[in-house]
């Protein structure tokens, strides 16, 4: 093979390879890792295996769950219910495709956004299956043909999928994962969910809030059982309002079709749950069984899992990993992230990026989010924190939206008064809490929020407002 | 009169009083005086002249516009339209009660919200009419009588109401101000729109976005003129793809019913404007005329504006003004923060609030919200700025959103990388400037916004596409 001269000088310590950098899937962190290396000037290809790029995000994931929550919410007047009594609809009989027919539509947006932002940057994007032949070569296969491409560095960002264990029996149609759960023709009558994480709590609340009976089954005491406990009594409770049968603390023995077409999970309790269908959403494994790792020398846990130095380095210096496929946060966000950070290592670029408390967004129905640390850890820690409360149906705002039960809690060291973390259940959390990161990382404190002016109406005031609640506990 | 005795000993230099302070004004600035004060363990009242508390701000201002505007989005589909095609209505024939229906009950909350609040706090209520008689003296008339209460300091809060020219012949059903538009009974085909500030661009632009044909008439050459050049070309050029016609740089030379009902307006440039009503809304007056200041020696000015020093003292230094009353830049936010800034100066309490840059908000289809300097002004003071810009179709939710035509823009200082401004023109633009405000209160920088990680799918993230874009910038 001919070495493909790059035509950028800057390159030339790897003018022997066809690319400086070859990134291998096309979600948040390779795209992010991609072109982070266009911008430095660097001749990068991106490879993705489907003909469309966006990786499970744009394409089975965060984007179709979230297009698909709007849609919920809007079609089934969801917000509104509380203002015009609960029998308002904005449809009356909502099938899937009212609900799945804007996702098709924002996908393709998302998509055409990411293709054009790769464009622009001169990213070559290249379609078919990677797999490593040796550390500096991928075959890729397409229905094109195969192709071998060189590169001096490497970003692995091939991302996750659903796990499914054997005593499951998918069958893509009334057995699926969270990948076909937007395939469904008909909106079942009942449905279970088997797992209480961020995905299947997504898709059970907005199911439920689309009317639908719906069972949640996890092995654990709760449902999402790492955010803050008042947060997640109010999760609870709400998600019982909306008619949800927890199964918690329970494991499922199997989960078989049966004659009549319905599915019958059976618990190892012996609890018997019959339904129309079921979500399988417990865990997922990286998709890296047949990307060659083996070849070269790339380990892989039992869930395909790479691990990663702190520069997201693997066992070969010149291949990274970041994303899904290393496994926890595994957030489109902190995906993006990892794929700069390590395109700017790989390339000595110094990117000294200062040290913001994480957000995390649960996109169920209500959303949830937060930063910094919850009560319980700085309990533990023992930290002398008090509280501030505000409940959106004290603000005008909340009003307005007509969300009776959100609620915004800041934790703040009481003689600091420090901000040290910001918990919030309600319409907007994931947006909201940007505020309070800001006030954190920047080191406002408590006085930030309550001498800062919010503009009225807004859900931003219930910052003013837990300021304010969290001073006269302080008095007290 | 028995001077009544208040229990707390603190309070005791003013005890041959009936309180240490009454607040004039029920609205956010008289809410706030009122409840600092009661927090100040001091005596109280607060005196409302109807039997609502709320002032206008609750009762014919901020709280029914915006209420309205939550109802048209709805209604209308508005949000929609860009996802489910133009054509899309929640409701098709929408009338006046579907909208306002949902107004009186978020009224009637808002209402409990804050009687709640003023109960819990032991701030007395007294409802009437109120004059002074002497600095220390009011007359309080109500239908159940009259009765006189002294105070040893007081907050003059009584807000604004329309400003009502001659040449304009009101009769509160085809010819209006914005305290009588949300008792139109039917929704009009044509409307005019008298008067391009806040109320009526965001009046004019509600009924555009319900299908009104809207004419705006302004004597300035811009609606917003106050608003950053670019969203301001953004919020004339959307407001012309809804069909509203602006007719600036013209003003009203009459305004009067005709025999079949429609209403003509004749413009001073000789044009005449037929529609079925005409909304009012250039200019308010402060609500001083029957106050009884001239007895007591405290002046206004043609529009019954009060002056006041930097602590928001009248010439009676024990006699403040807030709010409205006041003037510029009268916004429920800005009230309320010199209501309680009235307060603490009033019984000596020294209150540093942080200086902290004020947020303006424009309830307007679409929103608009602002902090800090604009292009013009940054350029005439000589301040070597650039621009970061992210527009809402770039990011993944501005897609979920619908909503095309939204962007952010940051200014910054191009060698200290200090944030100097954040313009927002779109969906929850009055939320997410809070963001920009922290940062640029707590001198985070752009190297904030392009280092923090926002909640992906989140319009948040235009923050920071917007830093990386002006990065490229200073890089280029």
């Amino acid at each position: 093979m001919t070495p493909q001269k790059t035509k950028d000088t800057v390159a030339n310590k790897s003018n022997s390879f066809d690319y400086d950098m070859i990134v291998i899937g096309c979600g948040p962190a390779g795209q992010r890792a991609a072109i982070q290396a266009a911008k430095l000037r660097k001749k990068v290809a991106i490879i993705d295996r489907r003909e469309v790029v966006g990786g499970v995000c744009v394409n089975t994931g965060t984007i179709p769950s979230k297009s698909f929550k709007e849609a919920v919410l809007f079609l089934s007047g969801f917000r509104q219910r509380n203002i015009y009594g609960a029998s308002y609809r904005v449809k009356t009989d909502i099938k899937m495709s009212d609900l799945t027919f804007r996702c098709n539509r924002i996908m393709q947006l998302e998509i055409e956004v990411i293709k054009n932002q790769l464009n622009r940057n001169h990213v070559d994007t290249l379609y078919g299956h990677a797999a490593f032949i040796d550390p500096h070569t991928l075959e890729i296969t397409s229905k094109s043909g195969t192709v071998k491409k060189t590169a001096a560095q490497f970003v692995i960002a091939v991302g996750a999928k659903p796990y499914r264990p054997p005593n499951v029996h998918f069958n893509g149609r009334t057995i699926f994962d969270s990948d076909d759960v937007l395939n469904l023709q008909n909106l079942p009558r009942e449905m279970t969910v088997v797992g209480g994480g961020v995905i299947g709590t997504e898709y059970g609340s907005m199911f439920a809030a689309l009317g639908v009976n719906v069972t949640m089954v996890d092995a654990r005491k709760r449902l999402l059982g790492f955010v803050d406990e008042e947060l997640n009594d109010t999760f609870h409770y709400q998600m019982r309002s909306m008619g949800v049968r927890l199964r918690l603390g329970e494991e499922v023995e199997s989960c078989k079709p049966r004659e009549d077409n319905a599915v019958v999970t059976v618990l190892k309790s012996g609890k018997v749950i019959v339904s129309d269908c079921v979500l399988y959403s417990a865990g997922r494994v990286s998709a890296t069984s047949d990307l060659g790792l083996n070849t070269i020398g790339i380990p892989t846990d039992e869930r395909g899992k790479i691990s990663v130095n702190e520069h997201f380095q693997t066992t070969q210096p010149h291949i990274y990993a970041a994303g899904d496929v290393i496994g926890f946060p595994a957030l489109a966000s902190t995906s993006a992230r990892q794929g700069r950070l390590a395109t700017c290592h790989a390339f000595g670029v110094k990117d000294t990026i200062m040290d913001v408390p994480l957000p995390f967004g649960i996109y169920a129905i209500p959303e949830i989010s937060y930063v910094g640390m919850n009560e319980d850890e700085l309990t533990k820690q023992g930290v002398p924190y008090e509280t501030g409360v505000a409940r959106y149906r004290e603000i005008a705002r909340g009003q307005l939206l007509g969300d009776e039960n959100g609620m915004l809690k800041v934790l703040f060291h009481r003689e600091t008064e420090q901000v040290l973390g910001v918990h919030i259940i309600g319409e907007y959390a994931t947006e909201l809490i940007h505020i309070g990161q800001a006030v954190m990382a920047l080191k406002g404190g408590l006085g930030y929020l309550r001498d800062a002016v919010f503009n009225y109406p807004t859900l931003a005031e219930c910052y003013k407002v837990a300021a304010l609640d969290g001073y006269n506990k302080l008095r007290a």
